[in-house]
């Protein structure tokens, strides 16, 4: 999926959210436990009740290897139902993978060949020769964890290098990777103040932002600071949606959070016209 | 396990070498892939013919995501004939993980509860959140990428911070994490000279060091700046040692090879007395 098709799917659809499918079994309602694939059979309803209000999912492969076997399966089907009914959606691997060159590379057969995600998280510790085997697939893209939504971002990633933090190295430093246009960052929505000077570094990219809603982001405040011309934003929420409800009605719950944030998305981006 | 076990398995085996797992379709002698599961066959093979002569085995998780569920599946059944046949042998999942933590607790649920491993290694650019709930597993070792052995290390890891570099501060940083006690570091062995400077941060610490061999690091520059009173160091071989011949005696070459590796390594070892 290219980046312009996305920008056509967020002004069709007046979103730019997306739903982290972080799926838990001891969160999930309890009539769901019953089915032989409870993961997928809760993924599925919440796909079928909120595909019209988003423009991404983002599975969180840790929820998934947190039940081995079973997980991976769910994971695989999860992929597979949403490339099979709603192509059109961008898929996002959560996997914050990144190792040496060969073992990237097999990272990245993994989940774009394998499973057919359109895009995964990838860590920048281990520098160009970690993150370029992933934009070796130029039809995909590679997402780097620039600034992060927890605590632990300040212990290394704001940092500063010859007065500069380090998350804006890494963003610098990435721009000369090859491929590099097909770069995303992530970047929390919980330090949407730090977007202005990030948009000086990276003003064409896109910014997937995680924070908003259970980690108290605000999205008024990262629509401020972080839009562009091409929008350039896909805001996530994870548990503040697929958990709006414990009962039957969670699928439905879900719809109607999720709407709430594409309502207020609507606006942004009708006030930008 | 605990250290003082690892410790006793190197003197009593007169080897602190770790044979990294990284099996790939690709390059396995041909006659296996007629097998059910050839990736498991190989393994069992090769851990068959080296495990008097190594202290630690590493599966890098990517090489087994690359191949699905099969992958996963053969991962799985790796780790379990470890852990029945050879339960004094130290286990790493080399997965590089590290989320937030409610998603790091996942991932190390799937490794520590799920797969039985003794140890995983763990990204840290996200912070003391992210690799905190790994360590809350106290009889499990994290094992935290500090200075690693590919050139992308000189991005980021080698980027001075009040005078300080990347890395060391996640050295010293990390010492302040609960439980820090179980806390291992990857230092490449291509960057012997290194050592020096880091054992003054983290005397006591044992270092996994990949990069001897393939990527052309030097077993005796690593011991004479990285071995302290323990020993403290797992002295990695992936590809030198699997894939040391692609004929039907692929077992004996590896053990061929780790056996010349367990030689030098009782070398080492009496010269310390």
């Amino acid at each position: 999926m290219t980046t312009s098709q996305l920008v056509e799917q967020i002004h069709l659809k007046q979103s730019f959210l997306c739903i982290g499918l972080d799926t838990d079994l001891k969160k999930i309602p309890v009539h769901l436990l019953e089915k032989q694939d409870p993961i997928f059979s809760f993924n599925k309803a919440i796909i079928d009740a909120t595909h019209h209000l988003c423009v991404a999912y983002k599975p969180n492969t840790a929820f998934y290897e947190a039940y081995g076997i079973a997980g991976w399966k769910a994971l695989q089907r999860t992929i597979g139902y949403l490339n099979e009914n709603h192509p059109e959606i961008f898929t996002i691997a959560d996997a914050k993978r990144g190792d040496i060159g060969n073992t990237s590379t097999r990272y990245a057969k993994a989940f774009f060949e394998d499973l057919q995600f359109d895009s995964i998280t990838v860590a920048p510790y281990m520098g160009k020769d970690s993150v370029e085997p992933f934009l070796a697939f130029t039809d995909k893209h590679t997402i780097l964890l620039a600034l992060t939504s927890n605590d632990g971002a300040y212990d290394f990633q704001t940092k500063l290098i010859g007065g500069k933090e380090l998350y804006k190295h890494v963003l610098e430093t990435s721009k000369s990777y090859k491929n590099s246009e097909n770069l995303m960052y992530v970047i929390g929505a919980t330090k949407a103040e730090y977007l202005l000077e990030i948009r000086k570094i990276v003003p064409d990219s896109f910014l997937l932002v995680p924070g908003v809603g259970a980690q108290g982001g605000s999205l008024e405040e990262v629509c401020k600071y972080g839009i562009n011309e091409n929008i350039g934003l896909l805001i996530n929420s994870s548990r503040g949606i697929i958990y709006a409800s414990e009962g039957k009605d969670f699928a439905h719950a879900a719809a109607s959070k999720a709407g709430a944030l594409q309502n207020q998305m609507a606006l942004v981006l009708k006030q930008m016209k």
